[in-house]
């Protein structure tokens, strides 16, 4: 019995680190896409979105049959529904890369985001990428360490995010109101993405230690 | 054994009702703080916020010491994953309420939502705070022609949604950035909430008849 439920554990295991490397192609394709009006490379991360939403529903489908099946207390509990709460998340941050790709698709052959903006979305891009890559490497590895360098990946996305309305509130930003509302939706997505990787670091951290620290501001906006 | 297994899941849906009436009170006033400039209402709604977020955490707590305790199979245990999954819906509507409350508040004495975008937003705050209500109907009823109603006021918000970018859009259109960034975040807060709305209808429909529509469009942008 007990065989069984470790097999079905690390089968959950290997689905999360297998979505999680699905969103991270996501939003690092869905970045460069929107840097470089890619309109290939943005098509190929809204199609590929299904694959990750198709994903959760068979990881959640295991885990519910776990729960029934094998009936897990402690512990064992804690993970299968920390892993429901995670496939969710990684939809979610799977959604985001895809709404950046639209957002690219939507002003293609132009680029979405004005000059003025763009150093800031290459930072933006690259710490989303760094994000995805470590909430991937968290996964597979459980090392810790990695959990803190989620959480400053995001800081740096939080200051990113504010410096996109210094940019749209300075007195000389003349982007068009579709290149206002672009930068701050796409601000917006990368700013939740990040979001969405420190409530993975978290719930990890919380699996390896007991240690929960949701209070510490996920959910602001 | 049943009995005890019965009050607890009342209780969890009475915990979940309660958390919809929290989200209730927490959109109305937000949307009346955000059309009529009102800083007190808005700040009611930023402190009220963390009282739903206890109440997910200990709803959660319930779900997970259920599960533990009565090892519930079949719909009983679809019934509890549910109620986890919806808590933390009903956690995200509330942050969606703060969040417009805390555009209220950062525009405060001027209102926030341009003066021609006015009626688009009264018409947002009407299906948003009809969303919440419907919500808490059917999570008290499980009458399933509340749901088709979420549906419908659900489809409203995304029309004004798309409102809200013809208006931005439109050569007419003479708001600051800083107008137009409110239009394009509150929107997209208002949108985002009806689909959450959405998703907890589509959850109870489930749960009532076994049929789950989460294929039709529940996420998109």
């Amino acid at each position: 019995m007990r065989e069984i439920f470790e097999a079905e554990l690390q089968q959950i295991g290997d689905d999360l680190a297998e979505m999680s490397r699905l969103v991270e192609s996501a939003i690092s394709r869905a970045g460069t896409a929107l840097l470089t009006a890619d309109l290939q490379l943005a098509q190929s991360v809204i199609a590929a979105d299904h694959a990750i939403d198709q994903l959760e529903r068979e990881l959640d489908e295991r885990c519910v049959l776990l729960l029934a099946q094998q009936q897990p207390v402690a512990t064992d509990l804690r993970v299968v529904v920390s892993a429901l709460r995670m496939s969710s998340t990684l939809e979610r941050m799977g959604d985001l890369a895809r709404h950046i790709a639209q957002v690219a698709r939507g002003r293609y052959p132009h680029r979405a985001i004005a000059p003025a903006a763009e150093a800031t979305f290459a930072g933006m891009h690259e710490a989303a990428t760094g994000v995805a890559q470590r909430t991937t490497t968290l996964l597979t590895t459980r090392d810790l360490a990695v959990a803190s360098t989620i959480e400053r990946e995001d800081d740096t996305l939080d200051l990113l995010h504010q410096d996109t309305f210094a940019a749209l509130l300075n007195e000389t930003w003349d982007g068009t109101a579709q290149q206002t509302i672009d930068v701050t939706l796409v601000a917006r997505y990368y700013e939740r993405f990040g979001d969405h990787g420190v409530s993975i670091a978290r719930r990890v951290v919380y699996l390896v230690t007991g240690d929960f620290a949701e209070e510490r501001g996920v959910t602001t906006p």
